[in-house]
């Protein structure tokens, strides 16, 4: 049996349907929308990353005899709504933008339509899985750009929770990263592992050289090395004289990067060894990356910051109900008013606007109807969930490539000041039109 | 069947073990230390958290057919080596500070004691799980002791991936919080539950009033009733009118709290609703919670701060290979040399030391043998997992209790400095003592 995803939700998603299945409100047709605010601080687009993952979880998301029986000894609702949860599934329609897509604030990222109690019970779990997966991918896709088309790889595993690393993995191969450390992530993703040694291995040995010729040994000369556990240059020297010149690659984990790559190349060509590449992996963000872009670095390894969203670990989303339809079967707008935190309610209807060269120039959120035809744009909502079906488009090790593909489709439209990677304005500005 | 951690779990190793296996090496007895070379950023200490959670994927960290079939076919290690996963377990013994104990830098966090290979396939999966949990608990407890005794439950589950949230729950409970609003944390951990409504059920209905009278029909007139939907002195007065008297709270997630609050209150105290108490929840974090202790609230939920650890979302523990058996069978103390990363080589016998008056001066670290029996202080290393198995006082409910007691204990050794929010250095030195 696939595990239950339904605790993984506030208590509150569940004592407010028991107090709707009580006033007769529960089953009214209802309109959530999750969207950010805004970007993290400084960022010119976001990526929206999860939604596959999302899809999956939310099949897995019914209340079984065990969900069940803690919601009953705890109290937690009444009996009348302990029944309406062991009859769950969600039956609704879910459109939303495609994974991989750009993001930018109030982007309306999924949109939920359903019962007010179907679509409510989700939104732990929506908000959950897109604030980190997009925190990841919209903090990745920076680092990506910033290594100017050589390879990363995300090796974070280590820095944030267990299950969370195999989603970070994942969002960050989305966002380009080109493979990860995070076996669980090969697994059930399909994203490409890779990883060959940590100091611990050079230290399980007498000598480094003896190290060198174990892992050469398992793993080929064209294995990556590392060469910083003791002294940098003997490391290089040894790495050589123990692979020959097919060794693969070395790997600096210490050091002052900026100018240890370059001795390094100059030693390794001295050596003879034109073809071994320099990979470094020691806390690089996408700053320290751009800084490097002007050494002979090969590739790069990417842990904590990509993990942690690079100082934005949480991308900010919220799930708001934004239409409902009333006791005369009327729908009717909502918006929260609290001062910082309103909303515009209503269905909406995204469009990237196009310039004649095909570049982004805004965001444009029709409200209550779809854009007008002779709008030059790209229409950024898709269905996800067809009462309750997902489309297996979106799924599964296909999902994620599609998502990968989408990624880098949806850069080549934003215009130049998107890469930037000092802070600033959102790369397009978000429009309100009404038809 | 539980499911497998196996694969949570960087590729590299299991490619140290493939080549430590060809080289005869895997077996060597050693010795890996988990620790953090500093605090976050101006932190005056640290709180661990996650070793009982840990414990229990230890126990689930086996190589099952799926496990082993995804590392065939894709090549990660040879058939040797397979072999050699299928029948893995550990059997080796963990030693360490208590779940819940104050950590400070170089803290010998985990002290695992193997094989090579048993040891060194646990890296990812320890710090995993050390990283995330201990630096929510780290977080946590600030905003603890900032909050000056007033409660304080843990709201951020859509802020972190979703098994993560189930992670925090349980850091922020250790940590001091009281309540949390994960339900899977309610049922894997024991953490109490809490939860009412939020903005979208008050807009479910045609109007405010019809929401709180719902809602008081279904959970009492004991509940707390979100009151900052519209308007907020409408919305409180009509919580009152509809609740009466017993209305146990109302609760504010926008706005300037630091002058909503007070006018909350004497709005409450000027309808008779003086037992009513006011809840806070929008953006908290312990600076904000600590500006807001001179206002009459009455507990607050903390959200993105908490389950991000506050801007530090990994606590940067490491796992190192500190000592081994050679092949003539002699222990070895090793050390890697790279610049900023060196490590103390062998094993530690950490103390508290402690002041006549019983608060802590130094976190005393002996290395190659126990402490002497003069010193006055507090060892801080127990026995965790003795040759593969878990003590069960450190796991489930039993262990999440005893963690928030040893966190409560802990904290009052320490010294005033411990709880400025302020910048500044560790609250006590770590020093390192030869026997």
């Amino acid at each position: 049996m696939t595990e239950s995803t339904a605790l993984l939700t506030d208590r509150y998603e569940l004592t407010m349907i028991d107090a709707a299945i009580r006033a007769g409100t529960h089953d009214r047709p209802s309109v959530f929308e999750a969207f950010g605010r805004s970007l993290p601080a400084g960022r010119r687009y976001g990526v929206v990353a999860g939604t596959g993952r999302l899809l999956e979880l939310i099949a897995d998301f019914r209340f079984g005899d065990a969900e069940l029986e803690f919601l009953r000894q705890n109290r937690v609702v009444s009996d009348a709504t302990l029944d309406w949860l062991a009859g769950y599934r969600f039956t609704g329609s879910i459109t939303g933008y495609r994974e991989g897509e750009v993001y930018f604030p109030n982007s309306p990222i999924l949109v939920v339509e359903s019962s007010f109690a179907e679509g409510v019970v989700l939104e732990t779990l929506i908000l959950s899985v897109l604030n980190y997966d997009s925190s990841v991918a919209s903090a990745a896709s920076r680092m990506v750009t910033a290594a100017l088309g050589r390879p990363l790889a995300e090796m974070g595993s280590r820095r944030t929770g267990e299950h969370s690393a195999v989603a970070a993995a994942r969002a960050a191969y989305i966002a380009g990263f080109g493979a990860t450390s995070n076996l669980e992530a090969g697994r059930t993703w399909g994203v490409p592992t890779m990883g060959t040694a940590a100091h611990a291995f050079t230290m399980l040995f007498d000598s480094e050289e003896e190290a060198f010729r174990a892992q050469v040994d398992a793993l080929g000369a064209s294995t990556t090395l590392l060469v910083d556990t003791y002294d940098v240059p003997h490391g290089v020297e040894t790495a050589v004289r123990v692979a020959g010149p097919e060794l693969g690659a070395v790997r600096l984990d210490s050091g002052d990067l900026l100018t240890l790559v370059s001795s390094v190349r100059r030693q390794l060509d001295g050596l003879g060894n034109t073809a071994t590449k320099i990979t470094v992996t020691n806390d690089l963000d996408e700053y320290t990356i751009a800084a490097l872009a002007a050494t002979p670095v090969d590739s790069f390894g990417v842990g904590t910051s990509v993990v942690t969203g690079s100082g934005s670990p949480a991308a900010g989303m919220v799930y708001k109900l934004v239409a409902r339809q009333g006791a005369d079967g009327d729908w009717v707008s909502v918006a929260k008013k609290s001062p910082e935190k309103a909303t515009h309610g209503g269905r909406k209807h995204p469009v990237r606007l196009l310039d004649a060269s095909g570049t982004a120039v805004s965001e444009t959120i029709y409200v209550g109807a779809a854009a007008p035809a002779v709008v030059r744009g790209r229409a950024l909502h898709t269905t996800l969930v067809t009462d309750g079906v997902a489309d297996p488009a979106h799924l599964g090790h296909r999902g994620v490539e599609a998502a990968r593909e989408r990624r880098a489709t949806a850069l080549r439209e934003l215009p130049p000041e998107a890469f930037r990677l000092a802070a600033g304005e959102p790369a397009v500005p978000t429009v309100y039109a009404e038809v």
